[in-house]
């Protein structure tokens, strides 16, 4: 019985190591800067000299479970081989799981964080809230992840990029996304893309209040555009429609195709709840017959006897991913080892 | 170890029933019309009729492994609950893998017929040519069918219900399906969407060849939509042109939310391949990244190192739904009951 794990959400801007005891939660939690610039030997040496940091604190305190590592997509798994990941320029092609292993000599399990945020979701968030084996998670944040978990096991497909529904064109004749596909679904309800939908406006022709945001403050963030849409502005309130209505006709697809208990949305951008929700569930239902028959809106005698497709917002909050991170050393081998689809000898 | 199975496709059009060794295939096989006019308690007279016929046959030869049947959903599973089976009227709520234990006195499997087709084409088709544990298979039938293996076992999901990838909405703007949904994927691939293309183009000025076609025998099908597009009539190679665009959209989201080995598209529409295979590569190209890092065109350093993402035509033809409904009863429990997600005690 392992008593401890290490867990490390290496983002773009942030770079978070904490140490996590299964009954206490987080022990320790070290946050500094990403230093992106400074390049990746620079970034691996922090990392691993916070993760010594907190290693050396631990000593005496029983067995280790190793370190989980969650980091941006895209990669492939269980090698934890990165690709070209957009928020780490200069990492391409990195073996990220085998340097660490190596450097630290302990065991490494990479995860995507998207997928690494989904199974803390299901493990310890809504997904234990509403007692299900399954779930399929959207994080809203500078891009949209997107993480599911079959029957308690992290589904990863082939090698490893099951679960990219951001990436899902809503609008082919919609602007071109970084990933090189048109109208991503990334491109309407990540923090990036509320905020490129609010420039959009003002370029066309918004009203007095978002038309100033803009102008005076080029930085603006998507939460500056939800104080806007709370309060009632128009602009604002129609960016969070097209966003909600995107996410539901994504949604849409999900649920018919996976037909899972619970669909959770999470990320700084899911914090637009209020906003997009009443547009997200109109589309839903428009989109997805599979959702209408699970509806308690309709009629018993029409309706699926068992229970209901649910949409909810993630409980876990901006810590989801590096929680995610310390869990998978510490879960028995079939949650967290990649499952993987593929070749088999038949 | 059993020796022989039952199978039934049990099809709004005709009623398949077969006996079937593991060694040997198909034994003998029952094809008569579904005399839906006739009404349910009929159809399932027949049925059981060809059973207890088949099973008379088979006594002293061992021991059977039970029945399986393959039909139309949308359905609760492993209930075997019929909902409102479009191609069955007078059949709603029907409990009928309950009623036919009853009859039969005997194991019975209900399976959704895509369901059922994908598992065949898994186990003896193109899963058993490309050697792989996990595949989506598209039916393109009177409707589009749509079965998910994962691992050898069926997705089923929560309730039966997935794999509903036929109603994936692909032109939010276009015309009602008759699930209620707007430009479901249906209704531009399915025998009966490209009919309806067909029609609409008519209506909206096509060529001589096309037009005559629907003027001079209104129940054309989409076989004679394919032989106009074979001899390189325009209208016909614009339907098919639009059906593979459909299909590329589709796959696209599929491959990025499941990043499966292979996609396999068969039922009767699917001989439209040569006619439709250019244009959906081309719009699934575009439309998923993921299909992009795993295509031989990219440079290798760019690529994914594992196997790539295949799509192909079936291998198992028109009777891979009754294959599937014989496989089921005699595959071992773990890849022929209803793997479910849904709630668990935690």
């Amino acid at each position: 019985m392992h008593s401890y794990s290490i867990g490390v959400d290496l983002g773009g801007t942030n770079l978070r190591v904490a140490s996590y005891a299964p009954e206490q939660g987080f022990l320790r939690t070290i946050r500094i800067p990403t230093r992106r610039t400074a390049g990746r030997d620079e970034v691996i040496k922090d990392l691993c000299e916070a993760i010594e940091s907190l290693r050396s604190e631990l000593r005496g305190n029983g067995l280790g479970a190793g370190i989980g590592i969650a980091t941006p997509g895209p990669m492939e798994l269980p090698e934890g081989r990165l690709l070209d990941p957009p928020n780490l320029p200069g990492w391409e092609y990195f073996q990220l799981r085998c340097q660490l292993e190596q450097r630290l000599g302990d065991v490494v399990v990479v995860e995507n964080d998207a997928n690494a945020a989904a199974f803390a979701e299901w493990k310890l968030g809504s997904g234990k809230d509403l007692a299900v084996d399954s779930l399929c998670m959207l994080t809203l944040g500078t891009g949209v992840g997107c993480g599911v978990v079959l029957r308690g096991e992290i589904w990863h497909g082939m090698c490893g990029m099951a679960g990219e529904a951001g990436h899902i064109s809503v609008d082919p004749d919609g602007p071109m996304c970084s990933c090189g596909t048109r109208g991503c679904l990334e491109l309407f309800v990540s923090a990036t893309g509320l905020v490129r939908m609010g420039r959009d406006l003002v370029q066309k022709g918004a009203g007095r209040r978002l038309s100033e945001l803009v102008k005076d403050n080029p930085a603006f963030t998507s939460a500056d555009l939800f104080s806007l849409g709370i309060e009632g502005d128009p602009d604002a309130t129609a960016i969070f429609s097209m966003a909600g209505k995107m996410l539901g006709r994504s949604l849409a697809a999900l649920v018919n195709v996976l037909n899972l208990p619970a669909y959770v949305l999470g990320g700084g951008a899911a914090r637009g709840w209020p906003l997009f929700a009443p547009f997200l569930f109109e589309e839903l239902t428009a989109n997805s017959s599979l959702y209408r028959l699970s509806s308690p809106a309709q009629e018993p005698s029409d309706r699926l006897t068992r229970s209901r497709t649910q949409v909810v917002p993630a409980r876990l909050g901006a810590d989801s991913g590096l929680v995610g991170a310390c869990l998978l050393p510490l879960s028995p081998p079939e949650e967290r080892s990649p499952v993987r689809a593929g070749p088999v000898p038949r």
